[in-house]
Protein backbone atom coordinates (compact mmCIF):
# COMPACT_ATOMS: atom_id res chain seq x y z
CA UNK A 1 0.00 0.00 0.00
CA UNK A 2 1.55 3.27 -1.15
CA UNK A 3 0.08 6.50 0.91
CA UNK A 4 0.64 10.18 -0.40
CA UNK A 5 0.37 12.41 2.75
CA UNK A 6 -0.17 16.23 1.41
CA UNK A 7 0.66 18.55 4.13
CA UNK A 8 -1.05 22.24 5.13
CA UNK A 9 -3.53 22.53 1.94
CA UNK A 10 -5.18 26.32 1.98
CA UNK A 11 -8.55 26.21 0.27
CA UNK A 12 -7.85 29.37 -1.88
CA UNK A 13 -4.59 29.37 -2.99
CA UNK A 14 -3.90 25.43 -2.99
CA UNK A 15 -7.37 23.93 -4.74
CA UNK A 16 -5.71 22.88 -7.74
CA UNK A 17 -2.89 21.94 -6.74
CA UNK A 18 -4.21 19.42 -4.41
CA UNK A 19 -6.10 18.17 -6.49
CA UNK A 20 -3.37 17.41 -9.02
CA UNK A 21 -1.18 16.25 -6.69
CA UNK A 22 -4.25 13.68 -5.77
CA UNK A 23 -4.65 12.70 -9.36
CA UNK A 24 -0.89 12.10 -10.14
CA UNK A 25 -0.86 10.23 -7.00
CA UNK A 26 -3.80 8.09 -8.72
CA UNK A 27 -2.14 7.65 -12.24
CA UNK A 28 0.94 6.56 -10.89
CA UNK A 29 0.17 3.87 -8.87
CA UNK A 30 -0.52 5.36 -4.96
CA UNK A 31 -3.85 4.06 -3.05
CA UNK A 32 -4.95 6.68 -1.45
CA UNK A 33 -4.12 10.65 -0.95
CA UNK A 34 -4.32 12.08 2.98
CA UNK A 35 -4.45 15.96 3.23
CA UNK A 36 -4.19 18.09 6.12
CA UNK A 37 -4.12 21.90 6.39
CA UNK A 38 -7.80 22.93 5.57
CA UNK A 39 -10.29 20.64 4.79
CA UNK A 40 -11.83 21.15 1.01
CA UNK A 41 -14.28 19.11 -0.29
CA UNK A 42 -13.92 20.58 -4.02
CA UNK A 43 -10.44 18.37 -3.72
CA UNK A 44 -11.89 15.51 -2.59
CA UNK A 45 -15.42 16.06 -4.97
CA UNK A 46 -12.62 16.44 -7.71
CA UNK A 47 -10.72 13.21 -7.24
CA UNK A 48 -13.75 10.97 -6.29
CA UNK A 49 -14.97 12.43 -10.07
CA UNK A 50 -12.03 10.96 -11.34
CA UNK A 51 -12.34 7.18 -10.26
CA UNK A 52 -15.55 6.75 -10.77
CA UNK A 53 -14.90 7.75 -14.88
CA UNK A 54 -11.63 6.67 -15.02
CA UNK A 55 -11.91 3.49 -12.91
CA UNK A 56 -9.99 2.08 -9.40
CA UNK A 57 -10.61 3.15 -6.06
CA UNK A 58 -8.45 6.04 -5.38
CA UNK A 59 -9.83 8.47 -3.06
CA UNK A 60 -8.61 11.82 -1.49
CA UNK A 61 -9.31 11.60 2.49
CA UNK A 62 -9.08 14.78 4.88
CA UNK A 63 -6.60 14.25 8.07
CA UNK A 64 -6.92 16.95 10.97
CA UNK A 65 -3.60 15.87 12.36
CA UNK A 66 -0.76 15.24 10.21
CA UNK A 67 1.51 14.10 13.14
CA UNK A 68 -0.88 11.43 14.10
CA UNK A 69 -0.56 9.99 10.92
CA UNK A 70 3.11 10.35 10.28
CA UNK A 71 3.78 8.89 13.89
CA UNK A 72 1.15 5.82 13.65
CA UNK A 73 2.46 5.12 10.07
CA UNK A 74 3.54 1.49 10.07
CA UNK A 75 5.87 1.29 7.20
CA UNK A 76 8.18 3.49 5.50
CA UNK A 77 7.86 7.08 5.71
CA UNK A 78 9.59 9.18 2.39
CA UNK A 79 9.37 12.98 2.53
CA UNK A 80 9.96 14.59 -0.95
CA UNK A 81 11.93 17.88 -0.23
CA UNK A 82 14.77 19.95 -2.32
CA UNK A 83 16.46 19.80 0.98
CA UNK A 84 17.15 16.17 0.76
CA UNK A 85 19.53 13.51 0.02
CA UNK A 86 19.29 13.24 -4.02
CA UNK A 87 16.72 10.93 -5.52
CA UNK A 88 19.23 8.19 -6.60
CA UNK A 89 20.92 7.72 -3.65
CA UNK A 90 18.02 6.17 -2.24
CA UNK A 91 15.88 4.83 -4.72
CA UNK A 92 16.75 1.29 -5.13
CA UNK A 93 17.02 0.74 -1.17
CA UNK A 94 13.13 2.09 -1.13
CA UNK A 95 12.27 0.06 -3.71
CA UNK A 96 13.78 -3.00 -2.24
CA UNK A 97 11.60 -2.33 1.04
CA UNK A 98 8.57 -1.95 -1.19
CA UNK A 99 9.24 -5.32 -3.01
CA UNK A 100 9.14 -7.13 0.40
CA UNK A 101 5.84 -5.74 0.85
CA UNK A 102 6.20 -2.97 3.54
CA UNK A 103 3.25 0.01 3.10
CA UNK A 104 5.16 3.50 2.12
CA UNK A 105 3.99 6.78 3.40
CA UNK A 106 4.82 9.72 0.73
CA UNK A 107 5.06 13.24 2.13
CA UNK A 108 4.91 16.40 -0.04
CA UNK A 109 5.08 19.56 1.49
CA UNK A 110 2.59 22.65 0.87
CA UNK A 111 4.83 26.03 1.65
CA UNK A 112 5.89 26.04 4.59
CA UNK A 113 7.09 22.42 6.11
CA UNK A 114 7.31 21.95 10.13
CA UNK A 115 10.70 20.87 11.15
CA UNK A 116 9.32 17.70 12.51
CA UNK A 117 8.43 16.39 9.42
CA UNK A 118 12.46 16.11 8.13
CA UNK A 119 12.89 14.25 11.80
CA UNK A 120 9.95 11.73 11.39
CA UNK A 121 10.75 11.01 8.08
CA UNK A 122 12.85 7.53 7.59
CA UNK A 123 13.98 9.67 3.87
CA UNK A 124 14.19 13.40 3.06
CA UNK A 125 14.37 13.04 -0.81
CA UNK A 126 15.15 15.65 -3.17
CA UNK A 127 13.48 15.67 -6.91
CA UNK A 128 16.35 17.88 -7.99
CA UNK A 129 17.21 20.72 -5.76
CA UNK A 130 15.64 22.98 -7.43
CA UNK A 131 12.48 24.71 -6.47
CA UNK A 132 9.40 23.66 -8.84
CA UNK A 133 6.07 21.21 -8.20
CA UNK A 134 4.81 18.93 -5.54
CA UNK A 135 3.00 16.97 -8.46
CA UNK A 136 6.24 16.63 -10.59
CA UNK A 137 8.06 15.66 -7.97
CA UNK A 138 5.75 13.11 -6.79
CA UNK A 139 5.22 11.72 -9.94
CA UNK A 140 9.11 11.17 -11.02
CA UNK A 141 9.04 9.76 -7.79
CA UNK A 142 6.72 7.05 -8.40
CA UNK A 143 7.90 6.57 -12.09
CA UNK A 144 11.58 5.27 -10.98
CA UNK A 145 10.22 3.64 -7.37
CA UNK A 146 8.41 1.55 -10.17
CA UNK A 147 10.92 1.65 -12.90
CA UNK A 148 8.53 2.75 -15.79
CA UNK A 149 5.78 0.25 -15.11
CA UNK A 150 2.99 2.38 -13.89
CA UNK A 151 2.87 4.30 -16.89
CA UNK A 152 1.36 1.05 -18.36
CA UNK A 153 -1.33 0.18 -16.01
CA UNK A 154 -4.79 -0.11 -16.21
CA UNK A 155 -7.44 0.81 -13.99
CA UNK A 156 -10.00 -1.64 -12.92
CA UNK A 157 -13.94 -0.79 -13.53
CA UNK A 158 -12.99 2.49 -16.00
CA UNK A 159 -15.77 3.55 -17.42
CA UNK A 160 -13.53 6.20 -19.78
CA UNK A 161 -10.66 4.90 -20.97
CA UNK A 162 -8.52 6.51 -23.77
CA UNK A 163 -7.24 4.49 -26.99
CA UNK A 164 -4.29 6.11 -27.66
CA UNK A 165 -3.02 7.74 -30.89
CA UNK A 166 -0.66 9.39 -32.75
CA UNK A 167 -3.83 12.63 -33.99
CA UNK A 168 -6.39 13.20 -32.30
CA UNK A 169 -8.97 11.52 -29.29
CA UNK A 170 -10.52 8.48 -28.84
CA UNK A 171 -12.45 8.00 -26.10
CA UNK A 172 -14.15 4.68 -25.16
CA UNK A 173 -17.02 4.23 -22.99
CA UNK A 174 -17.91 1.27 -20.78
CA UNK B 1 17.76 23.63 -27.38
CA UNK B 2 14.13 22.76 -25.66
CA UNK B 3 11.16 25.13 -25.23
CA UNK B 4 7.90 24.50 -23.71
CA UNK B 5 4.99 25.86 -25.01
CA UNK B 6 2.36 25.94 -22.45
CA UNK B 7 -1.60 26.75 -23.87
CA UNK B 8 -4.11 28.84 -22.72
CA UNK B 9 -2.90 30.62 -19.22
CA UNK B 10 -6.22 31.92 -17.58
CA UNK B 11 -4.36 34.74 -15.28
CA UNK B 12 -6.95 34.22 -12.07
CA UNK B 13 -7.54 30.06 -12.32
CA UNK B 14 -3.71 28.97 -13.84
CA UNK B 15 -1.04 31.43 -12.10
CA UNK B 16 0.37 28.91 -9.61
CA UNK B 17 -0.03 25.77 -11.78
CA UNK B 18 1.64 28.29 -15.10
CA UNK B 19 4.37 28.93 -12.34
CA UNK B 20 4.91 25.53 -11.63
CA UNK B 21 5.03 24.33 -15.37
CA UNK B 22 7.69 26.81 -16.01
CA UNK B 23 9.94 25.64 -12.86
CA UNK B 24 9.31 22.23 -13.72
CA UNK B 25 10.74 22.90 -17.02
CA UNK B 26 13.93 25.05 -15.96
CA UNK B 27 14.47 22.25 -13.07
CA UNK B 28 14.40 19.89 -16.33
CA UNK B 29 16.69 21.23 -18.24
CA UNK B 30 14.71 22.93 -20.81
CA UNK B 31 15.85 26.45 -21.71
CA UNK B 32 12.98 28.64 -22.23
CA UNK B 33 8.97 28.56 -21.49
CA UNK B 34 6.39 30.27 -23.82
CA UNK B 35 2.98 30.60 -22.95
CA UNK B 36 -0.35 31.81 -24.74
CA UNK B 37 -3.45 32.86 -23.46
CA UNK B 38 -3.78 35.36 -21.16
CA UNK B 39 -1.02 37.75 -20.04
CA UNK B 40 0.30 37.19 -16.63
CA UNK B 41 3.16 39.20 -15.39
CA UNK B 42 3.52 37.23 -12.02
CA UNK B 43 3.90 34.39 -14.07
CA UNK B 44 6.95 35.56 -15.68
CA UNK B 45 8.00 37.51 -12.32
CA UNK B 46 8.04 34.00 -10.20
CA UNK B 47 10.01 32.07 -13.11
CA UNK B 48 12.27 35.11 -13.34
CA UNK B 49 13.07 35.17 -9.49
CA UNK B 50 13.94 31.67 -9.39
CA UNK B 51 16.64 31.78 -12.19
CA UNK B 52 18.06 35.21 -10.71
CA UNK B 53 18.50 33.11 -7.51
CA UNK B 54 19.01 29.75 -8.35
CA UNK B 55 20.82 30.03 -11.27
CA UNK B 56 20.58 29.82 -15.01
CA UNK B 57 18.98 32.06 -17.48
CA UNK B 58 15.76 30.04 -18.03
CA UNK B 59 12.43 32.73 -18.12
CA UNK B 60 8.91 32.78 -19.37
CA UNK B 61 8.16 34.61 -22.55
CA UNK B 62 4.67 35.82 -23.74
CA UNK B 63 3.59 34.69 -27.14
CA UNK B 64 0.39 36.88 -28.30
CA UNK B 65 0.15 33.73 -30.82
CA UNK B 66 0.91 29.67 -30.24
CA UNK B 67 -0.18 28.93 -33.82
CA UNK B 68 2.41 31.26 -35.00
CA UNK B 69 5.09 29.74 -33.02
CA UNK B 70 4.14 26.06 -33.90
CA UNK B 71 3.87 26.90 -37.21
CA UNK B 72 7.31 28.88 -37.30
CA UNK B 73 9.03 25.94 -35.25
CA UNK B 74 12.31 24.65 -36.83
CA UNK B 75 12.89 21.47 -34.93
CA UNK B 76 10.37 18.38 -33.15
CA UNK B 77 7.26 19.21 -32.23
CA UNK B 78 5.80 16.98 -29.42
CA UNK B 79 2.38 17.73 -27.83
CA UNK B 80 1.91 15.88 -24.32
CA UNK B 81 -1.92 14.68 -23.98
CA UNK B 82 -3.08 11.77 -22.17
CA UNK B 83 -4.70 10.87 -26.25
CA UNK B 84 -1.62 10.48 -27.34
CA UNK B 85 0.82 7.13 -28.16
CA UNK B 86 2.61 6.03 -25.17
CA UNK B 87 5.98 7.31 -23.89
CA UNK B 88 7.58 4.34 -24.21
CA UNK B 89 6.53 4.15 -27.84
CA UNK B 90 7.95 7.10 -29.19
CA UNK B 91 10.71 8.08 -26.18
CA UNK B 92 13.61 6.78 -28.50
CA UNK B 93 13.21 8.44 -31.76
CA UNK B 94 13.03 11.75 -29.97
CA UNK B 95 15.66 11.02 -27.93
CA UNK B 96 17.86 10.55 -31.25
CA UNK B 97 16.38 13.69 -32.46
CA UNK B 98 17.59 15.66 -29.87
CA UNK B 99 20.86 14.15 -29.93
CA UNK B 100 21.25 15.26 -33.80
CA UNK B 101 21.20 18.69 -32.16
CA UNK B 102 16.97 19.15 -33.46
CA UNK B 103 15.22 22.37 -31.36
CA UNK B 104 12.58 20.33 -28.89
CA UNK B 105 9.28 22.42 -28.59
CA UNK B 106 7.11 20.39 -25.93
CA UNK B 107 3.62 21.57 -25.91
CA UNK B 108 1.57 21.39 -22.83
CA UNK B 109 -2.27 22.09 -22.79
CA UNK B 110 -4.40 24.16 -20.73
CA UNK B 111 -8.06 23.19 -20.17
CA UNK B 112 -9.41 22.95 -23.76
CA UNK B 113 -7.01 22.26 -26.55
CA UNK B 114 -7.36 23.21 -30.32
CA UNK B 115 -7.66 20.32 -32.21
CA UNK B 116 -5.57 21.99 -34.60
CA UNK B 117 -2.66 21.40 -31.98
CA UNK B 118 -2.74 17.49 -32.77
CA UNK B 119 -2.64 18.01 -35.98
CA UNK B 120 0.41 20.09 -36.41
CA UNK B 121 2.45 18.50 -34.20
CA UNK B 122 4.37 15.50 -34.88
CA UNK B 123 4.24 13.22 -32.02
CA UNK B 124 1.22 13.33 -29.75
CA UNK B 125 2.49 12.14 -26.57
CA UNK B 126 0.74 10.41 -23.48
CA UNK B 127 2.17 10.54 -20.11
CA UNK B 128 -0.15 7.30 -18.74
CA UNK B 129 -3.59 8.04 -20.35
CA UNK B 130 -5.23 8.83 -17.77
CA UNK B 131 -6.14 12.23 -16.39
CA UNK B 132 -3.45 14.50 -13.92
CA UNK B 133 -1.05 17.19 -13.98
CA UNK B 134 0.93 19.14 -17.29
CA UNK B 135 3.60 19.79 -14.76
CA UNK B 136 3.92 16.25 -13.84
CA UNK B 137 3.73 14.97 -17.18
CA UNK B 138 6.53 18.02 -18.44
CA UNK B 139 8.59 16.21 -15.70
CA UNK B 140 8.62 12.45 -16.33
CA UNK B 141 8.60 13.52 -20.45
CA UNK B 142 11.85 15.46 -19.81
CA UNK B 143 13.32 12.69 -17.41
CA UNK B 144 12.78 10.27 -19.52
CA UNK B 145 14.16 12.13 -22.62
CA UNK B 146 17.61 12.98 -20.41
CA UNK B 147 17.51 9.58 -19.17
CA UNK B 148 17.43 10.83 -15.40
CA UNK B 149 21.11 13.27 -16.18
CA UNK B 150 18.94 16.01 -15.64
CA UNK B 151 18.63 15.30 -11.96
CA UNK B 152 22.44 15.54 -11.19
CA UNK B 153 22.23 19.44 -13.48
CA UNK B 154 23.97 22.15 -11.45
CA UNK B 155 22.68 25.66 -12.99
CA UNK B 156 25.39 28.75 -13.38
CA UNK B 157 25.38 31.74 -11.49
CA UNK B 158 23.41 30.67 -8.54
CA UNK B 159 23.40 32.71 -5.91
CA UNK B 160 21.44 30.07 -3.69
CA UNK B 161 22.36 26.23 -4.09
CA UNK B 162 20.90 22.93 -1.45
CA UNK B 163 23.60 21.40 -0.07
CA UNK B 164 21.46 17.71 0.36
CA UNK B 165 21.12 16.64 3.58
CA UNK B 166 19.50 13.37 5.31
CA UNK B 167 18.13 15.74 7.84
CA UNK B 168 17.18 19.23 7.80
CA UNK B 169 17.80 21.97 5.23
CA UNK B 170 21.09 23.45 4.03
CA UNK B 171 21.27 26.62 1.84
CA UNK B 172 24.82 28.13 0.43
CA UNK B 173 24.40 31.58 -0.38
CA UNK B 174 27.00 32.58 -3.00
Amino acid sequence: MIAVLRLGHRVERDKRLTSHVGLVARAFGADIMYYSGDRDATVEQTVLEVSRSWGGSFKAEYVGSWRTIVKRWEGLKIHLTMYGIPLKQAVEEIRAHHKKGENLLVIVGGEKVDAEVFRLADYNLSITSQPHSEAAALAVFLDWLFEGEELDRAFSDARLQVEPMARGKKLVRH
